[in-house]
């Protein structure tokens, strides 16, 4: 900066001040050193310009992973959502820092939010991190949280309607006559939760009585998940229909069908959650409930610099919609 | 840290020594000051830590686009690199810093070098920026490359055997009995001419003839890629195989085909390139040459750690296999 002081012939601080394009310094004076600057290659150290303007150009998107699932960033649905998230950010302006976090050890949100190293964050699934995310939210405005909507959640959430999403499903499977509906997955993680709760308020409107040996707490890695279902096929309980958390586990229990021998939608018809990129290429393809991710993550992108900004983005509820496809009719 | 060191009855620079585990500072005082910043919350500010120890603890990954493709992050194979890389980087206790940018403006390359916020760099795709790899080669040495090796490189890559690749799709397929193979996709960047060079090859040693109305220039996104052949196969020139760039494209000829009332394998016999998880899940499943994405990865972050400790880590050809799945037999 010395040396483009020395070349414009004004002082470091005038430099300074009108790299930062500070208005102070007059426009045609500004424009010269910017000038001077290029030609020469100056490039600004970013972790300097960071710590002088508390700016970092930079949003962070963190995945925090409960240990024991051991669920990668390569679960495609986390992928795609990423994916979309980076295209959304990257369109702003912005580089997007992913931060992989284990969330089991306390304050694993405070420290990442203290770092400063970006001036937003986006959490993509609040897991079982509801307490640790309200914790936060009353000091910390500028993130947004990929999930489910709780009571008396303080932070701005944007996700799908899981609860409608479950009724349907087993609207849609108790129309084609199914009647002993297994549901795949965890129910304790709040999205879980709600769309389990959707299943049953679908069971009860549908006359069917539900049945706690349909519930399969399966895995939602694809590898788990096929020896899971299969497991829970051999050990015994007839069913003729599907409700899986996700569609992953919904493909993994296509698979897991073939092997044992059961056709879909024949024997066994099968729904899903997401529609990921996956669910359309299956085969048969995938009956599912889609959530748009791209809007949604528009949707997350645009909240987040709201807040940014300073205003009180409230959280948003997307609707699901029904797919339906070849492994249910 | 004042507080800090006062709590302690030491001065600002021990404290500042301590926090850094530096081995001057008793270790008994140091864990000591460690507790008491522990205990009061005490966060380093990430930027102004990066700026003392010329440390950032990211790794910038680096997706540079030629403009015109328009091809989106939220391509499948970008995608799923992408994530291997998040999970490999992020078990060596770094964060990804992810940076999408459009490769034609000169100078992008040193501009995000000499922005210093990584301690090292992968880039995913050389696409046609082998010059601006080079540029840099000299100068920046923790930096990787996804990409082909070419005549004259300087900077470290990593990636498949596409020359072979190609030439193991054209005799596979020749060795079905087909006889008019088309190539579907660009035959410029440098991935691209070695597995087209590749398909030549594979033609000679199988004795059919190279026929240029059999190459399609389709695009890499899914549905771009789908009206491009259907507009070839609309064009007429008859083909019983196609050895597709990238499995989007041999994904995107099958639903093309199947629309145009002709099947796979039986009318014609289709290979990928990757072995994208959506590979296995196609209507047929698709047969491709397997570029081990996890193991590329691995590899990949293995030899920019390497580069980062100042060692001479050369470049890798990764072997790539030929999966044999329905769409070809």
């Amino acid at each position: 900066m010395a040396d483009i002081a020395r070349m414009a012939g004004v002082s470091i601080s005038t430099v300074s001040r009108a790299l930062a394009g500070n208005p102070l310094i007059p426009k045609t004076l500004r424009d010269q050193i910017v000038e001077i600057a290029r030609t020469h290659g100056y490039v600004v150290n970013q972790s300097a310009r960071s710590l002088r303007l508390r700016k970092t150009d930079i949003i962070g998107v963190v995945i925090p992973l409960p240990h024991q699932t051991g669920r990668l960033i390569s679960d495609p649905f986390l992928l795609e959502m990423v994916g979309r998230l980076v295209d959304e950010i990257a369109r702003r302006g912005y580089a997007v820092l992913v931060h992989k976090v284990i969330a089991t050890e306390p304050g694993w949100l405070e420290r990442i939010i203290q770092s400063q190293r970006a001036d937003g964050l986006i959490l993509i699934g609040q897991s079982v991190e509801h307490a640790a995310l309200n914790a936060v939210a009353d000091t910390y405005r500028p993130m947004v949280v990929w999930g489910a909507q709780l009571p008396g959640q303080r932070y701005c959430a944007v996700g799908g309607d899981h609860l409608e999403g479950g009724r349907l499903a087993v609207a849609h499977l108790a129309g084609l006559g199914r009647e002993r509906i297994a549901f795949f997955g965890a129910t304790e993680a709040p999205e879980a939760a709600q769309r389990f709760e959707g299943y049953r308020r679908g069971l009860a409107e549908a006359g069917l009585t539900f049945d706690p040996a349909l519930v399969a707490p399966v895995s939602h890695s694809l590898q788990e998940a096929r020896d899971d279902v299969a497991r829970f096929i051999a050990s015994g309980p007839s069913f003729d229909a599907v409700f899986a958390f996700s569609d992953v586990i919904a493909l993994a229990a296509l698979e897991a069908l073939r092997e044992a021998g059961r056709s879909a939608p024949g024997d066994v018809a099968v729904v899903g959650f997401d529609d990921i990129m996956l669910a359309r290429y299956g085969a048969p393809p995938l009956t599912t409930l889609r959530q748009d991710l791209e809007h949604g993550a528009q949707t997350m992108v645009d909240l987040l610099f709201r807040r940014m900004a300073g205003e009180d983005a409230p959280s948003v509820m997307a609707p699901v919609e029904l797919i339906v496809r070849g492994s249910s009719v």
